[in-house]
């Protein structure tokens, strides 16, 4: 960054206002899974895309800044508010056509009928282009600054989501998908070929020399690589300092055919252990069923959990208990998981994430009258406290930062960090101001009224609410 | 109908194009909780509102009818089709401006910290009728074209919310809600003044002429009503024949409330029972804990349920099991119960109603892994099998339409019904045409296209899709 400054005229950078923002107005973003700040009548000042001062109005007024008076100032309005800009860090690109298909189905058969013939397209360069376009659009629109990609086995389609993401300045990771046994015949690939793909894309991605996009070592999943390729994958992360990303026990049968196929394993965690692939850069969607010892393992390893809730109920694979994750000290972060999930929205994966935890909440406490069974020796957790709508949205933004290793960069407004943002107008879409009468807010303090406007944003928001977005200070949404 | 008809001029009537359209595309409906009807390339015909014939191509070319050539017609694209407007079986219009609000908080404590003080506003007729405008619209708007309201205690507002929907062109049950005692001082009646004020409205609305607006009568829960207001209330409805609507069973402390204040009830449906509440045409929102002695009573009275699942989430209710009520023989339909429902849109009902339908099916078949709880003793049921998304779709229209006992007026398009309908475009907000690139889609059926389309309707929808929507053949949403 400093280069890039020091690499252009002064008058250049004075003239360029938006690279000197400051906007004014209520804020709000996570500092942990329990704490959050609220500024309220406060600002934010970024300059060349990061954030270098934020704070209350007593804090502008005595922020010392040279060039202070020649930044632009944008003024928020009463009904809206800043916060971070979502982490998707589990999403699918190739499958989001499929989305809100064949829901009806469980993880392995859906799989074959619908998510392997649609990934087999992407061989087509053109076909691939049409639809990253679109998905980068979207997603960026939806609020998501930062999206984990699965991409498909293909290498050239591969470059396009990442010079698509680049040009419309996404934070992205991009995962050539690598499977090399139980696949169709028309959607594998032999080991050699994957690691020689998998190395011009590194590569290719290196000569971008965006900070934006990061290239992800991504095995598809244990059952459909071999030993001998997660171990060479693990070699390449290695070597390239990258990221991983996988699937794990999202699925009881799964569960099962993996143990059967990589015997002498005590479960499925040991079996990527054994291979390598448990970093502390590696991020594994779904973790529904893990064992004990499996979260104390990801635990030490510094391995975090994508925790994927649409997901999860659309494949009938279970609920996923991520307080006991994030009990067991393993970071999570929220994903879409399209096209097993149906809501490309993280605001949508907020919600599905308060509704299985209110749901877990049910069953450890209550004994499910109404479902014909009254079940006397469940063992039930009196103390058990589900997720709250400013935990979820930790999980939206700064968890999912966290668990893709990118939280010195982006998750909330921490100076130093990258602007990455939304800006919500809770008078757009569905939620307007008559939701709030007048004669039920004059009275309220300011804070109350904010956690209001938060609070119809979390439960009853979408898209429309979210008007701006922002990645590294370049506005990717416009209204 | 027919003596309008015969008021009006043969001329007046033809020139009237609008009193005569034919609808030529994709139409889907239910016929019952298993069935439901698709009709490719077909058509329907409505007269002054009503449906007069539906069929496909063949036997459009068949219906021989006088006037067949005077019709409007109006041809669907490929990306449209027309479905049953949305019953929303469950909704309190006064707490519309709170939607999102204190969700973190059970019943009891809810009602009094959130609803009770908001309530408590609509003596005030301005306040009634701004918020009930928009209520209506909004509600029209997500493609609810029939709604069982919740309003207050207040006659007054109740007479505004008839007018407005009446005027809107909704077909709605206005509830002037009942309540005398375990209520705030200032949000209460006494039970003389509560019955007279329900004379009143029922009277009002007689006088509206209007086939669209039905009293309801409307104590709001057990707890809230004496037993003496309660048989009163039956009675009321009893002389001047009309539905029922109150809650049951929502929350497990409410139902140990409601039995220690009735005593020598065995069960809270009981207790309603004594009152003579429950009859042919009794909607009772909630029954998340009913025991199955309550299931064989409501059956046996025909008295019906709505199914709030948004609610009964957010206010930490519990899970109730609708598969469970329908085999019992009880009548379903879904409800947003706004404001404890977060979701105004019954295609958001559906999603969530098949969210805890799936969460019910995992405790009844897996162990739960990944919860730290393993349950050895728990009854299984292997052959249990959650919701459908076609039953979903049933339980918004025709399973709502019987609840509250309109289905020979409305819930599909069966020839005679009244046209209420949405006409639904997939090619809108979120949902386009590239989710369904050519190469996926070139070598289907045309059944299995329009399956796909469906699909992406009730996974991924919102009200940006619902882009006309009809209530006795007039339309009250435009684009
Ligand atoms: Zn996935
Ligand atoms: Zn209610």
């Amino acid at each position: 960054m400093l280069s890039f400054i020091l690499n252009r005229q002064y008058s250049e950078i004075r003239d360029d206002m938006d690279h000197h923002v400051i906007y004014f107005g209520n804020i709000f973003h996570s500092i942990s899974f329990n704490e959050s700040q609220e500024i309220l009548d406060g600002f934010i000042a970024v300059e060349d895309g990061k954030i270098i001062a934020i704070g209350n109005k007593t804090e502008f007024e005595a922020w010392n800044y040279a060039n202070k008076d020649t930044f632009k100032k944008i003024n928020l309005t009463d009904t809206q508010f800043l916060i971070p800009g979502f982490v998707d860090s589990h999403i699918h690109a190739p499958q989001v056509p499929n989305i809100g298909l064949g829901l009806d189905k469980p993880l392995l058969d859906w799989l074959n009928t619908y998510t392997f013939p649609l990934e087999t397209q992407y061989k087509d360069k053109n076909f691939a282009k049409q639809v990253y376009e679109k998905v980068v659009q979207r997603t960026l629109s939806s609020g998501t600054t930062t999206a984990a990609y699965f991409a498909t086995i293909h290498k050239d389609s591969c470059k396009i989501l990442a010079d698509v993401a680049n040009e419309k300045g996404q934070r992205a990771f991009i995962g050539k998908v690598a499977m090399n046994q139980y696949s169709p015949d028309t959607y594998v690939e032999e080991l050699e070929q994957s690691l020689t793909d998998n190395e011009e894309l590194i590569n290719y991605i290196k000569d971008l020399k965006s900070d934006l996009i990061t290239p992800i070592i991504t095995p598809r999943f244990a059952i459909s690589c071999s030993m001998e390729m997660m171990k060479k994958l693990a070699e390449l992360a290695r070597i390239h300092n990258l990221p991983i990303q996988s699937h794990i026990s999202e699925n009881v049968d799964e569960i099962k055919f993996t143990l059967e196929l990589f015997s002498g394993h005590s479960n499925y965690a040991e079996v990527y252990d054994t291979a390598g692939l448990l970093t502390n850069r590696t991020i594994m969607a779904h973790a529904v069923h893990l064992e004990n010892e499996e979260i104390e393992l990801f635990a030490k390893r510094g391995t975090s959990v994508s925790h994927c809730p649409n997901s999860n109920t659309n494949l009938r694979s279970g609920l996923c208990d991520v307080k006991r994750l994030i009990a067991g000290g393993v970071k999570v972060g929220l994903g879409s998981d399209i096209s097993g999930g149906n809501r490309i929205s993280i605001l949508d994966a907020m919600r599905a994430a308060l509704d299985v935890s209110h749901h877990l909440n049910f069953m450890k406490k209550q004994n499910v009258l109404g479902t014909g069974q009254v079940v006397e020796n469940k063992e039930k957790n009196a103390e058990y406290e589900p997720l709250d709508y400013k935990q979820a949205l930790f999980l939206a933004t700064l968890g999912g930062a966290q668990a893709l290793s990118v939280s010195d960069v982006t998750g909330n407004f921490q100076i130093g960090k990258s602007f990455d943002a939304l800006l919500i107008d809770t008078y757009e879409g569905t939620v307007d101001e008559f939701d709030l009468p007048k004669v039920l807010t004059e009275n309220l303090s300011e804070h109350d009224k904010f956690e209001k406007l938060l609070q119809k944003f979390v439960y009853t928001g979408d898209d429309r609410n979210i008007i701006e977005v922002f990645v590294k200070g370049r506005q990717v949404k416009t209204k």
